[in-house]
């Protein structure tokens, strides 16, 4: 499963155009996370032409965690490259890995940010990868719609024509962790961080922490990877409650 | 050179909105024939959230002939494929056609159609191809902006890493003819044929005209094919006019 998910949508013509771009080349999950005008939207459904009805239901999130919590691999178009250490796709690279992993039974989103604002860092950092589309440099502004059709007219060209890859694929043993799970235990250690040395001053905490979740999220751990993390985690616990070191 | 022709566009957001979809992939001539509303177009600059200031001033025409008048090479988007024998591109093939013929010195346009109604039999009858356009047969209608989109996001994907084909260019010694070259003939041509007992039937004339038209279109002749065309045409017209048979 592939879905396109929307943070903080502003107006619902952008979110109808971006169903029916969707659509018309073979997407058909559309999640948004806190859209500015609530949901339903009758502006989107005027603009989505049908998609809207024709696709399964939007589901609405109140946060980007909460919206990718069930997916496996997501993808963020951004059209700065962050401070951040990230695998850049291109398009149709970004649309190769999504299939390699659908391939295996994982489940995908491609990420687009509000109008004007984009994705902020905290966003991008729960991303696996950036992706990158080129534009002319001297007017290179993309309507949040044009960013949507752009990935899902990649989608549809790569099925038309499947991108012949040499590429193993890997890790079919061991699948990856879901997002979900990775954050909880990211909950979990953060948490345990918090009144520790670790934290000096209150205002490099959320940096800390982005930085942090970006390692993990980047190494794109397997289930096998987080249960290990999370004993780890435990064991130190543990043995910070009171027991003394062997 | 390579422009996008808006064939009777009916909304000035549509107008607008292609026009950012092309500055921002980098094609910035555009040409509109016959706009339901007149131009220029509030709606249509409002849309184009500055593109059509930024690009060279939009082109109007009359008819699609007089757009094309000036180009050697002119594709038509349709959804369906037509009842004429016409060379049928994907998008990407299209692009790679233009760029062999731009490395030529050669000019080419591609042609969009009306929302709803697309493009008239006689329009794609005036291009040497047709593209294609792969959608999702459930949910295939495209909007205008997003046709256009497609076409200049290949022309930028193909820019960014050209296509690596061994195809050799051809005629280099000898150049296509310039479309309005190529009409002017035909209105000769048609023009001689009239009153004689080939258009038998007058509701018939029109399809001829296009029959024929489509023959010579298909054929994609050179400049120097037309003048020997031209010979051909004067030499039999002054053969009819009174002189005897040798």
């Amino acid at each position: 499963m592939v879905c396109v998910i929307l943070v903080n949508p502003q107006m619902g013509e952008n979110i109808g155009a971006a169903a029916r771009a969707m659509l018309n080349f073979g997407l058909a999950e559309l999640r948004i996370v806190n859209p500015r005008d609530g949901w339903p939207n009758e502006k989107a459904d005027a603009m989505s032409a049908g998609a809207l009805e024709a696709m399964p239901p939007v589901r609405v999130f109140g946060t980007l965690q909460e919206a990718v919590a069930d997916l496996h691999f997501v993808l963020a178009t951004t059209a700065r490259l962050r401070d951040m250490v990230k695998p850049v796709y291109t398009p149709p690279l970004a649309v190769q890995a999504v299939q390699e992993r659908e391939q295996q039974g994982q489940s995908a989103g491609f990420v687009f940010g509000a109008e004007r604002m984009g994705l902020v860092n905290d966003d991008v950092a729960l991303c696996q990868g950036i992706i990158n589309i080129t534009t002319n440099p001297d007017f290179s502004s993309l309507n949040i719609a044009t960013a949507v059709l752009v990935m899902a007219y990649e989608w549809m060209r790569a099925q038309a024509a499947p991108v012949q890859t040499g590429a193993e694929l890997h890790r079919k043993d061991s699948p990856p962790a879901l997002q979900g799970d990775l954050e909880g235990y990211l909950e979990r250690l953060l948490a345990a961080l918090e009144g520790t040395a670790f934290f000096r001053a209150p205002e490099v905490v959320p940096i800390m922490k982005r930085n942090i979740r970006n390692i993990f999220v980047r190494a794109d751990i397997t289930e096998q990877e987080l249960r290990t993390l999370q004993g780890i985690l435990s064991a130190l616990l543990d043995r910070g409650s009171g027991r003394s070191p062997p």
